[in-house]
């Protein structure tokens, strides 16, 4: 046996912390990782540690300083239990429910995976033992924080509890062992709580998966026609422009069609409402789950808009551009040619590189807006001053930017390699919608109607009307 | 009378959540939008329903699951009642005054302006209903939050009141709505609460206003001096350089004055000091205003900084730039001159490059220790090491960056159009005379008088003086 | 003796406030600069307020509207007692000690250095006066912020004490003054909120010194290779090249030797567990302290891959780089030399420049998602996930990056310069070094051992180890 067992020995101190006669106790169910992670931590703090265990005299290593004991003995040792145990043994609790009575039973445990069970397991636990007072805590965190202390994203600890008491003890260790708490408040909220370690970003797969199917669909539709189609047309091997020239034309194409997706669906919704004359039908599901992803598609649109800013800020480096500046220069000279500055060409890639600055500058502070800690502080009223006001200006930029690069090449024949028009064309269609549509949102009329009927105003059928707006003056309204 | 509405019924449960005999009932006074958002997240949420209503039969459309009755029955079968009706109507809440006895009152309303009643709605309703437990709530959210649970910018629900069981209460129903809760104190910080949902960048207005004064100055001065001049002179179009070049001079410009206003102050505040010989006296007015605005200048400073990146990497992807980089080369080769390389040229030109970069390294490491999230992370004397020390050398190497922008084109009078200096010329006003004043303040002597007045030593008259040094000794100071 | 003083006088009422008969009283022991700014933030916020000194009819300016009095009168009049004294004067404390009990005693007070007394300043206090309820806070407050109210990193009152009441009282005063307040726990977490204020970025120390320790290495060393030997050996003066193209080759070499250096103690640890057998015994302390600064490490590195990508953006607009270009441009015209396009420098140089970019684009990913605000919103497996799995790949994207760089130099001699290899050979080591031994933790023989250990398992003596596997099935185990 390891010499750190020592089942119901007397060694009531840990050595590691200078034990005083104050030392609370606490009482852990189960000597597993978790457990012993837990313990650990525990016994650093300075608190005194009771293991419960089914056979206290054989039941693997412990933390040098804890104890072991059966669960009826540990149970009574203290007034505090944490139940690390897998859910599926928590059947044997249920024959100690009287030595629990009045005691807090904190569930740390956590689901391989969601909906397994019909009930949070902290519920369950409490239906078992309805005389304890059951607080779910401590779940979110790693074992490794558990074991070490707070790290990045394992700070907070958030509880959920029908005792009030119940809950100020449980905060009372988790702020001692340094985290910061947060009451999510009834054992209600178990259910959610025990879903969170889970989840691996599942509101970006949507987003995530719709910009992978855009990208995707155009590298090879750009693929076909700047390096296949000159490889088949003229024999040319154009292959190396994957890697910097297609990659600059695919990433802002997907970026300004996902940024109008941001604010298409706000568009939809307007008009759906002023189509059924009332803001307080339900829309329809799929514009639901688009308008809550609206975030993520805007930061994954602002992310590839600043790999676009990158990638076309290393064009004078490259080795192909300078080679061809160089070799323009030569046959200029050559040739004895002298080419005269066009104003209008100075003025139009100008207004380009401008527009596309300022865009990305407005979009960068939109960027910054949606940090947690800038929108928390700001009012709704400026949240939605720079999603909205700022975003529809954002949207304009970007899509001018994208009009003044296309300029008259859509006149040339040329261009249409294939029969088929150049990307920008194509990622032009939904911004342009959009902004259309938020124009003839912003008509007066239409403005005006939208206003009435987001404060609240219903439209009803002609023959209901007359006698609503009757009734409609009899009750207080906000 | 619309299906939904079921006045003074024995519907008890709610449709869409199982109602279960533990479920708690609320009340809502009002059945206007804000009534109906707040009704149906609550009985989303799984609580019990009751509005209050003047003519409960005939009041218009409520949530489906809810109940509606008069105010006086309302009142009696909730403990807590919101009270969603306009300030204006108020009064009548006075004649249930008895049936409110003892029971929250959530105040949820907000004005249409900033100071237009004499006391907070909340206290108002506090002083009406003396014997009820007001606590102002959720007034910050919008409509929207709260019909549909925490966005972005709606994520912390702010309450203040005078009991703290009503508030504890108060926060369970928002915890459970899924809101974060900030508790702000008692029912005089209810104004306050108020008045933020109408605030629009308040702090932002003076810095904003101050930025587009100095660019439509700099932005004419510079059109004149730059497109104007050379039409008028020489007959040259230049107005293609409004686009970039000139918007590349204009930002910088007004971005190195803004940085150095935000170190002004700090340092007219500290002689101030040296010539009162005290901390104790107010700053005048302005100076106080001043002061709480730097935050602001320095990060419009930094966006216009960021824009003047941009705007400088993409020089040499211009038109007009590749234009005249061959054409410079076409001529060399054409008048057959070598042109030498001058070491000293290179010097300056990667010295006043590399500046300016490390200069806007720093800047954009103070503009991440100004978002909340961090500089909460830090102590104060982090954030005075960073924002001060930091800042200044920031200041530094922009001021010197544009130092070695100008060289020596001042000993020029060809730089001198129609007798004004370069706009560059005019922005290093202000920067110099804050970098000359705060070396003046780093002097031994002076920092220690400095050091003395701000630990709390305060100057006398002579006369006074004695007196006061033997009566130091008697007191405890920190 | 100041007007401003008004011994034991009868002007109970500040002016600037407007007092009314429900003000409360607070007392603040010590007339000092502390004392006194604090007391200005009082009455400002409304509260009535007391001084208490030894000497109260010489003991310098107070604010107007506060009285001053002897001590126990003053401790008589308030519930709640401010300790604006040094840590030295506490010892007069006891003689009050009858007068103070069950009153709040609030101790702000800081010390000039760590560890100057053996325990906290609070802790002293309350076994001073074990009659009265000692909450440590405000300590974390600059004196300006206690005079003028919440600024920047002066939003939280951290606060602990043994008695919930006493510290829910001095929450209510915390939170009318307008800051944020956080409870630590108990009095014992005092002696870090005393140790928070004194701290100037401990855990950035180490990675700092390591930073400028290569950075002077690197510098030095491609100063000989780059500079000095051109000097000596072709007598060419390179001398302007220290500005930009040695910082733009320093900074990219430390910042991947950083970048790896964060990923190193993992992998250690890993081979470490490995070896061991277990996961429960503690890392060597140098690897403990090592991998508590991985994140400052990774930040540095990003911060100095940033001035990598400006300075690299800057190349096409020096005058060097312009100079060359025009001068290889114009010797190829008058050599009448066609240079062909050749396409394998093509894809190698785009390659290059695009690892680079996706690079840093998951580099700042990196960075945006270790902002405390982020990293919060998290779940630990998320986190886990950017900063494990994308960190892996940012560093192989800029080892790659940095190979692709290379290419072939490594075959020619002529590289070698007084036989010392270039310094990006020399910054491949350690990131490949960890990608190696990455990939051997990926082998799913390895991977597997890894994961039981890390899950709990043991790896016993083979004796030992027939024994255990048996017992462990008796326990319950998470």
């Amino acid at each position: 046996m390891s010499e750190e067992v020592k089942p119901e020995s007397v060694s009531l101190y840990s050595v590691s912390a200078a034990a005083t006669p104050e030392q609370e106790a606490v009482c852990i169910f189960g000597t597993g990782d978790l457990g012993r992670s837990l313990g650990q931590r525990l016994l650093q703090s300075g608190y005194r540690l009771v293991y419960g265990s089914r056979r206290p005299h054989s039941c693997g290593p412990i933390p040098p300083g804890a104890q072991v004991m059966s669960h009826e003995i540990a149970a009574r040792s203290a007034s505090l239990v944490f139940v690390c145990v897998h859910r599926e043994h928590y059947d044997f609790l249920e024959t100690l429910a009287p030595h629990l009575k009045g005691k807090v039973l904190v569930d740390v445990s956590n689901n391989l995976k969601k909906n397994m069970y019909p009930e949070a397991n902290a519920e369950f636990l409490q239906r078992l033992i309805p005389g304890a007072h059951v607080v779910k805590a401590f779940n979110t965190l790693s074992a490794w924080a558990l074991q070490n202390g707070p790290s990045d994203a394992n700070r907070q600890v958030y509880l959920c509890g029908n005792s009030p008491e119940a809950k100020q003890a449980v905060a009372e260790i988790a702020t001692k062992l340094g985290f910061n708490v947060q009451d999510r408040g009834s054992l209600s909220a178990a259910r959610e709580l025990e879903d969170f370690p889970l989840q691996l970003f599942p509101e970006w797969r949507l987003p995530m998966r719709l910009t992978i199917g855009l990208t995707a669909f155009f590298f090879f539709y750009l693929l076909v026609r700047d390096v296949i189609f000159a490889y088949v047309d003229q024999g040319k091997d154009n292959s190396f422009r994957i890697m910097v020239s297609l990659a600059n034309k695919v990433f802002p194409i997907v970026s300004l069609i996902l940024l109008s997706l941001c604010y298409l669906p706000g568009v939809i919704a307007a008009f759906l409402q002023l189509y059924r004359g009332t803001k307080y039908k339900r829309f329809p599901d799929w514009l639901d789950r688009w308008m809550l992803c609206r975030k993520q598609l805007g930061l994954i649109a602002l992310a590839l808009a600043s790999l676009h800013v990158l990638y076309t800020l290393i064009i004078p480096i490259r080795y192909y551009v300078r080679f061809r500046l160089a070799a323009n220069t030569i046959s200029q000279i050559k040739e004895n040619k002298t080419s005269v500055f066009d104003t209008t060409m100075g003025w139009r890639t100008d207004s380009y590189y401008s527009m596309g600055i300022l865009g990305f500058g407005l979009y960068l502070l939109l960027g910054i807006a949606s940090l947690p800690s800038v929108s928390n502080a700001l009012s709704w009223r400026e949240f939605s001053f720079i999603q909205s006001k700022l975003g529809y200006l954002t949207l304009f930029f970007c899509t001018f930017h994208t009009y003044l690069y296309g300029w008259d090449k859509f006149l040339f024949i040329s261009y249409y390699k294939w029969y088929t028009p150049p990307g920008y064309m194509l990622c032009l269609v939904v911004p342009s919608v959009v902004l259309l549509l938020k124009l003839l949102l912003l008509l007066p009329c239409v403005d005006k109607s939208l206003t009435r009927i987001r404060q609240g105003w219903e439209r009803t059928d002609p023959e209901d009307d007359s006698k609503k707006s009757l009734l409609a003056k009899d009750c207080q309204k906000l």
